[in-house]
């Protein structure tokens, strides 16, 4: 297991993803304000792994008011309010935050609230670790022996709270002895896929092959993969599902192979709230991401750029979605039941 | 006009295409190894281009054999032979040393060959030239006002004798004053497309804006391109193309747009000897070119990979072929009388 984001002494302890593989640098942030940047940078990316950042960062926030009149809720509130606008695709993000402000909202008056929101965020670790053992466990009915599943960034232990979604089934896979291979897309422009998927694989002793973007589809027309297993960023109502860029090539190539193509995301994920893929916003990120590489020009200086960090895959191309509850088919009338509980939402 | 390739003074004046945007380095190659190397690592690359270079390759041969007793001959015959070995996609490189080698054949006996040989080439690539010209004039009737062109690796002049093929109906676009713009896809593992022709774009006053090519799917499907116009390495002759890996991708989600997708190609790039894409050999280039970017290690050391250098685009999935001698539209039957004159070829 991966430890992806922790509560430590009073810190919020990261593995900073944008200095792997290169470098493992565990960060121990001490402001709500680093961990914000964290997010946005991406030292912590991956949609699961987003909304425990962010939930340990409220704690942070209580930890720091703890000598507060209030007993740390009136910097809990704010952090929940400033971390809300870190990023605005993933949906864990605001589920997290929702939940910690909740959990805040529940608490008796009086006293210091760091340790009981510690426990609330403590347990959407646990919870978001067995959400992965059950997906895993479900993808795994979905393989049969040595498959060879493409993947597109990255969706395992450093996506999550430390094991994964779409890799996760992969893991599932060589831990049941099917002989797993991945196929790893290298995932421009910030390359999660040729960085973090296969330092992950090699860690975990999966073979694992990198080609470009550009390459995956080439691959599946060429019969060399057997199952795509793609995470989410938010998936709406009707299935949709919004990815890293570049999935929704992916999804077009499978179909057009014949090969099945599965999004694997927790419940926390689901978002019934919002009716179809037209209605999530897609994040676009600086040009400098297109630009260059680790420092690198790739590009003549200053050239424009069109840079979205997602796409939306529609639910007509999606084989199956995969929840911690069960394996949900078109047309995914079912699927809202399998969303985080509503209750939890502020809406 | 850029000058790819030109031969002067002796040798093979190139400018060398791994070094832009950053610096504009002409070559001065005077031994046949080093223009089959500067093949080879891609310092010239495009179809034509490789072809033009190739033919200039021969007549280096000939000029550094100009004492030989065979006025060059020998040498001139080796340098065919040899330059085949550079690279085995574009047909072009087989059809330009078989037409020297043909040019070669026909000379009387006695006296050096390099002028006569010169000659030849020079013919390569003024017939290049025209042939843009044509392409270009062509590519102008299937577009509107103001249009947005997406297109992948690099057609312009740096992959041709100076003029272009895909990237070609741009300019002549800008030279009918139609307001194009151009999407250009980054163009992994060698960034093509971000480097060169964002480079050429800019050099021509066409505004320009690079993407990754995982997201010109998306761009696509948001409605932001009127045509999609791509090269091609080899073209079989039941239309399949060989091009940049990458292009297939781009090819299912135009048809999924319903957006027109052009292969533009001189009728030295269509191969009536190979009946269709299953055919044509893909070359598979070495791993670090996905191990790195712009020069930056991308994955963990010694990563697997999986690099093949080009794709081919089902005939289907194309809505025209435009070469010199006009566009020609499903099912392609009357193809091969576009192909550069059998009769230059040696088989």
């Amino acid at each position: 297991m991966i430890e992806t984001v922790r509560f430590r002494e009073g810190k919020v302890h990261l593995l900073d993803q944008t200095r792997l593989p290169g470098e493992e640098v565990v960060l121990a942030l001490d402001t709500v304000d680093l961990v914000h940047e964290a997010i946005r940078s991406l030292r912590v990316r991956g949609a699961p792994a987003i909304g425990i950042a962010a939930a340990y960062g409220v704690v942070l926030a209580a930890h720091l008011g703890r000598d507060d009149a209030d007993g740390g809720r009136g910097r809990a509130r704010e952090a929940v309010d400033h971390l809300r606008t870190s990023r605005p695709t993933a949906v864990n993000l605001f589920w997290a935050t929702d939940r910690m402000r909740d959990a805040l909202d529940a608490l008796p008056a009086g006293g210091p609230v760091a340790d009981a929101l510690g426990a609330e965020a403590d347990r959407i670790l646990e919870e978001d670790l067995e959400m992965s053992r059950q997906m895993g466990a479900h993808g795994l009915g979905l393989l049969g022996e040595r498959p060879r599943i493409l993947t597109h960034c990255n969706t395992g232990g450093l996506a999550t709270g430390g094991l994964g979604t779409a890799l996760g089934v992969a893991y599932a896979a060589r831990d049941a002895g099917r002989g797993v291979e991945v196929l790893a897309d290298e995932t421009r422009p910030l390359l999660q896929g040729a960085r973090l998927t296969a330092w992950e694989c090699r860690k975990a002793g999966i073979p694992v092959r990198v080609l470009t973007d550009g390459a995956s589809a080439w691959a599946l027309r060429q019969g060399m993969v057997d199952a795509v297993f793609i995470g989410a960023d938010r998936i709406a109502r009707n299935g949709d599902t919004a990815n890293k860029i570049g999935s929704y090539a992916v999804a077009l190539a499978a179909r057009e192979a014949g090969v099945p193509f599965y999004v694997v995301a927790p419940g926390t994920t689901l978002d019934p709230d919002t009716p179809t893929g037209a209605e999530i916003p897609i994040e676009e990120r600086g040009a400098d991401e297109v630009r260059t590489f680790a420092g690198s020009p790739s590009t003549p200086p200053g050239v424009e750029v069109y840079n979205p960090a997602f796409d939306v895959t529609p639910a007509a191309l999606i084989t199956a979605i995969i929840t911690e509850k069960g394996v949900f088919r078109p047309p995914y009338a079912d699927l809202a039941a399998a969303a985080a509980p509503r209750g939890e939402r502020s809406g």
